[in-house]
């Protein structure tokens, strides 16, 4: 089925300790749009300016990815910058130049209006909910935001929420949303504003899911030796966790449970090289190799 | 088989944000004996003062936990006192009384020495090496250890390491001993100083083995929405693990994997309350039954 993704195409700028790129291709929707068209159609909406070289999008295309919403305005692309520290857990923000982004109103092109899913990456609260009031009747919503949002926009937020299937939200997010330091009482008290289901992403720890019912499914994140640029990680676990979800259509309490691996899979190639560079030409094979070494990982026997 | 158990008996006096305790029960080898004789029997050295209460101990002996081994010394029983944060993840130390474990030479009773499995709790590396020199082949050696002895007693760890077969450390100690930031290089490294599996505690976000080939088990702590006090958790874990690899006697790979999750189950249940409080009197059915709920939240198909 098909995904409509609505957030940033951006160009970054990145420093880590294994090195550095200048207005490197970025964003929340590319990096979502790059992992999920690895098991469904795209249709992507966000906002370019003049000086955006298309081309750099062109691996999407064999993969369904629809950029017929990516609006090009006059002006400058949305450029981040970005170092981080040793261990990559900890990073500064170098400079934030909203550009064209700045003025972004999203306009859901009528084809794409009938979206069977809808991933509302982090933009402005008011602007996902008025993404929300363009389309017609999804069959799931899910949304990321940010402690920038909860702190600026929480109103507009609150009023999103109990539009929304999943929230995508990192955990010290949870923790400032729910107003309590419990992570676990934090997603039951988010569950109360509206989402069903909350997937918590701890970086390298993992991620957790709270389902409809209060029980959790936890997954490991990838133990990796070599990692390069941890940016767009969230944002690719999204990805993949949606368009698997996607492509299930219907997807049941297990599928959720695959979704949630092949994020992991796929954020755990993201950051093993910098930009979108390993996200754009990754094997079926390669991937369900990853996956199969999470369950590898995680496996073993219930007691007697 | 018959564990062997070196470290400290204490009284803790405890604050969190849920109550607080004065000279409660704790101390590494009693958190870990309360832990694994629920498996296998022990045998406990350490050393207590005079104005220690034996009874304290007494729920240990039905489960086999020989006593024999502790000494008692003239003088006061170690003391701790500690203030743990709003989260529970920070904790001050508000006074540490070592007294009659201040000259602690742990002394092995002859009935103790062909003891088949040793854990050496955290204690200092020159007494850790020195308990080593007195028992005849054990089967299996662990270990634990901690930032003040890899910062003042790094030559003496890195004599007994080489004789120690599974390292039990935090995540933030792997990347202390290594002095490397990345965690599986970490483990990499200390594995070239001898432990052949090390097993690496992350608290609330689980645990990670690495095995003697260099694979990966990874597993996540219970999500508890009412932790009282995580004082001991260490220990009841290695407690847990040790106990249950004890019990299988010649444990393969797969038994390294339900050792874990015994260990993360057991450490699950000691932070429900305060000191031992909750490990005095589970039953073996309670301990299956959140073992289980392990494996209910962690449980997903292979890719196809």
């Amino acid at each position: 089925m098909s995904i409509l993704v609505v957030g940033s195409v951006a160009l970054d700028t990145v420093k880590t300790p294994f090195g550095e790129v200048t207005d490197a291709l970025g964003g929340a929707a590319v990096y979502f749009s790059a992992a999920a068209s690895y098991f469904s159609p795209i249709n992507l909406v966000g906002v370019v300016g003049t000086d955006f070289d298309e081309n750099s999008l062109s691996f999407l295309k064999p993969r369904n990815v629809d950029l017929r919403g990516l609006e090009k305005a006059e002006g400058k692309t949305f450029r981040w910058g970005g170092t981080y520290g040793d261990d990559l857990n900890s990073r500064d923000t170098d400079f934030t130049h909203l550009n064209v982004f700045q003025e972004f109103k999203p306009v859901i092109p009528d084809e794409y209006k009938q979206s069977d899913f809808i991933f509302l990456a982090n933009i402005a609260p008011e602007l996902q909910l008025d993404v929300l009031n363009q389309v017609t009747s999804p069959k799931l919503v899910a949304l990321d935001t940010m402690n920038f949002w909860i702190e600026g926009s929480l109103d507009a937020l609150k009023q999103v929420l109990p539009k929304v299937d999943i929230l995508i939200i990192n955990d010290s997010e949870v923790k400032q949303l729910a107003e309590e330091s419990n992570l676990v009482k934090g997603a039951r008290i988010i569950q109360n504003m509206g989402p069903k289901v909350i997937i918590i992403k701890k970086g390298e720890h993992g991620a957790l899911m709270v389902s409809e019912d209060f029980s959790f499914f936890a997954a490991p994140a990838y133990p990796l030796e070599d990692l390069c640029d941890p940016t767009g990680a969230g944002d690719t676990f999204a990805g993949g966790f949606i368009g698997y979800l996607a492509k299930c259509g219907n997807p049941t309490n297990a599928d959720y449970r695959q979704a949630l691996i092949y994020g992991s899979t796929l954020s755990s190639f993201c950051v093993e090289k910098f930009s979108l560079d390993k996200l754009v030409d990754l094997s079926q094979e390669e991937i369900a190799e990853r996956f199969n070494q999470f369950w590898q990982m995680t496996k073993f026997e219930p007691a007697k």
